[in-house]
């Protein structure tokens, strides 16, 4: 028996593993995702901002943000710092058993929760695109990553009040995507709009992004990692019950992905009267932002009709928040933040345990918590540095200002052509 | 001894969804291939076309597809749409063993067959690039993946009469690439070249494509996600013959990609004088289309030469389609229909039990079944709908005209220069 | 309990063809990263070198490398040349146990370490861009990775000398990235720099990549890549103590490039006042080249630290190889040579195994045996048919002369712009 539980360990392991490289490669599909939509002068920069991001919400989590998360919520910060993430488990736990005896490595927990950290904190960096100061962004990186999401994914996952009121949210819409979402408007009301976006009469004026394959491929990239966000929640594979359990998720993480793709591509061929791209791959994300509270009770049927609901309703948010006057370049806040909530609220039709108002208290006290402690953050900053570069900086890229090269040097003729 | 049986079921079951995790990835391989093989002005509506098919293929196949190609064939398809993929396995049916207990989620196999009918539907994209009307290419994609592919599937994989004739492909050279190549080249004689690639004079223009390194990666992706496609067609991993199975696989795989490489570069070399990124892109995918009807009986280096005489017919067959006129941009027919029947062919150079006529009579029903179906679907359509854009839509790209929007909007300084 | 070794052996195999895949996918991230460092008239031919050195690296490692590295070193080429790969194990040899009993396939074995040999060669190709002839690349490919590599492997890996000697490079800091950062100092110091790169008043001219998001894409590759790498490098998986390695490994090689990205923005912001995207890059693969040697024994901290320096000494090293007129168009040199160096030396910090002395005798071997090795290989081939381009050619671009195509034809305007 004994050979068996190690071997269900290894197993079990390997699979938080193998996700959580899955979810580390979707940090390379933001940054692809996020590059292709911004213009050419603003690329590099926002590439920059997505590798580092990633390695400061690694960096953030290992010192205090996991402490935060899965010790003892804010009391752990001290403690934390010299703690980091605890010892390994011996095999003489393991082998002991008993319902609390843990069946993979704690290194393997930690390294797929942090890259849950660095997606959470990957949606911020799209909607401030083309105009926030680099240093700025990456100052709230840090906080956000070792303090404001911790402490939300403590209420949930780590056991807090929000899991013991019954509130149920599988891989995070709320604690992730929803979370994201939130400090994005936060940081975009105090940020204001891109120069020339929304004229004086009220105008709308649309400015495409500059490398649309980038931005398909992001689109893929995250597709493909999220069978590890959501595959690997489900936190145990090694029994037949469980297996089943994980497959369900792959087939209805992907169900509800297509579902939003042919949504979003119908809804904008009945308002536009185009196949219009950006929307199916945004229509994609938000079909699988939609099923990641709950991708385990619906059925492949329902998962797909969860996901095109999410798509059909990212393009009506895009369009409503344009006429708001908040300026979302990649449309971040639409796809994370309010199909997040549909997220969240969708589990109840599925899973028996949900109800509505724990749901309802899920959203009220992740938004409220993530939106005023980003919107503090971001405020002090903007005090102390500021978070917007000059309008002459913004008018030339930010690439030049803030990294000093250009993303295609070769390709992009003149300057104000891109403009 | 139950443990055990558990615990084989999960590794088998997560080999699965990890198999099929990399031939999703694949469909992000194909839109990187075409779009960087079309040109610039035509590389969004490509894009597009990628991305909802690949959601189509995943509707259909779960709607009526799959229980079409595992159900009972064609007597399938009414009970198919309410049945849908069936019940999950049980603890107790999988506990109960004997021959034909199950030994797998069966989650996680339509997760892995669903991949492979967006496979087959991503080949038939490229050839028809540049010119074919998005939504009949849609429509066209909703009959292939419900109806055309399952039907042959189920011939083959399903059980059907090929199967009992002892037509052997283990991974679908024939009943998915073949398949693939052969819908397209019925679309492709009924919608004709691109405007100006023959001359009246019988010249053959090189229509170059705008982002080879776009092109590059789709193919390094593909090869990458050939090892699930491949790879997992083994079906089973879990005791010491599977995996050295598995392993043998992967190792075959790979090397007939590499011998296709070297093969096509050689043969340009030796024809053009130069050493082509195209064709060395087409021969991995060659050298890989005629791997997979048999991965597993050659050694490597049987493997190796399989895949290099893969890698030049390529060469050739994309020389020999231009003569006749059939004007593929991507290469499609070539790399998965030509090579797709050298690789049927190839299986009796190691397996045994394959016999000639079997190989044969696999090749005939599969494509004339899949020609004559899909050339009068692609026939209807054009009928009812037109299947071809306007010349003005051509001339300006499809990108504008049917989604609305620019690929690369700062990088093409005037739109005459891309035509 | 036999029915335990089949499934162990199974997992384990399976954790093999999994790394083995995450490696195999590191060839496109050298291939982007690469591509995006080069000018747009130089892009074609990089990543025709890419994909054909990746061909060859499998070839000639299936034909003679992996028998002189895990056979018996140089005396076994000739026999080699037949035995290939060996036998596979059968269930017998595995399920009579014992200490020396295979527990994994051997094919696995040989897919991981063929994958390793293609990183090594790719490190070159970036080092001798812009200017080397394509066919000499090849040539030199062949030999590099058939018997320049295989030897020095089979020291260490093979259980040689070095290995005897207590030498510790847990998955190649020195094997891999040092063996492919010597070759290409030797190939660059024969080759000359790139034109205009050096003017005769001593100013170094800053000759920017043409597409920094798909370098990007290149990193967030090898990244992943990485954790195939180093994560597969343990070699076992199946209990607990092994399982709790691997993730170790894992958490370990994360922190390191997290580290390394820091520490290189801040470095390239105190030197030149800008967040330099390019250092960014090279900061995450400096820190994952540096923790290669020992991803085991560091706690996650000290991982970030090892990064952190590597990210540092990678910047330091770039500016002073141009100092030195050595023209590194993509830095590889500094990267994998000198940050392997270090990674080498970081093992006696954490691992009371190693001693100063064992390891600066690896480096100095490695280091000699590949300088001498490969700069005779490149002097002959130079000799014999020439390594550099002419000057036409080089102002040209290298596509249209060795490739006979553009990378990008419709977005750079005209020639003359992008030398």
């Amino acid at each position: 028996m004994e050979a068996i539980t190690e071997l269900s360990y290894a197993l079990d392991t390997f699979y938080f593993l193998v996700s959580g490289a899955l979810v580390m490669w979707m940090a390379a599909g933001f940054a692809m995702l996020e590059a292709g939509l911004v213009r050419a002068k603003n690329t590099a920069e926002i590439l920059t901002k997505n590798i580092a991001l990633y390695a400061i919400s690694c960096i953030m989590y290992l010192l205090v943000g996991y402490q935060i998360m899965y010790g003892d919520g804010l009391n752990a910060v001290i403690p934390g710092i010299g703690a980091l993430i605890g010892d390994e488990n011996t095999a003489k736990t393991v082998l002991a058993g008993g319902d609390g005896a843990p069946y993979y490595s704690k290194l393997s927990d930690f390294f797929f929760q942090v890259v849950f950290v660095a997606t959470a904190m990957s949606i911020v960096s799209g909607a401030v695109a083309e105009r926030m100061k680099l240093w700025a962004f990456l100052l709230f990186a840090v906080v956000m990553t070792g303090f404001i999401y911790p402490v939300q994914g403590y209420w949930k996952w780590g056991g807090g009040f929000l899991d013991q009121l019954g509130f149920l949210d599988f891989a995070g819409s709320g604690v992730v995507h929803m979370t994201g979402g939130a400090a994005a408007l936060a940081g975009v009301l105090l940020l204001g709009a891109r120069k020339g976006k929304y004229s004086s009469k009220g105008e709308i004026k649309a400015i495409p992004g500059a490398n649309l394959p980038l931005a398909t491929l992001g689109t893929f990239i995250l597709w493909m990692g999220w069978f590890g966000f959501n595959g690997g929640s489900e936190l145990k594979l090694s029994n037949i019950a469980e297996a089943n359990s994980v497959a369900m998720v792959f087939v209805n993480t992907n169900m509800a992905a297509a579902g939003g793709v042919v949504a979003a591509l119908i809804t904008s061929r009945l308002l536009f009267g185009k196949a219009d791209l950006t929307m199916a791959l945004n229509g994609a994300l938000a079909g699988l932002v939609a099923i990641t509270a709950e991708p385990l009770t619906p059925t492949p049927l329902l998962a797909t009709v969860i996901g095109a609901v999410g798509g059909m309703l990212v393009v009506f948010s895009i369009l409503s928040l344009d006429k708001f006057k908040i300026d979302d370049p990649v449309g971040a806040i639409s796809v994370h933040g309010v199909v997040g909530i549909w997220g969240i609220l969708a589990v109840i039709l599925s899973n028996p345990d949900a109800t509505l108002l724990a749901q309802l208290i899920g959203i009220a006290s992740i938004l409220s918590w993530v939106f005023v402690t980003a919107f503090g953050v971001w405020f002090l900053i903007k005090k102390v540095m500021g978070i917007r570069v000059s309008e002459a900086e913004e008018y030339e890229g930010v690439d030049v200002g803030e990294c000093g090269l250009e993303a295609y040097p070769e390709f992009v003729g003149s300057r104000g052509a891109s403009s």
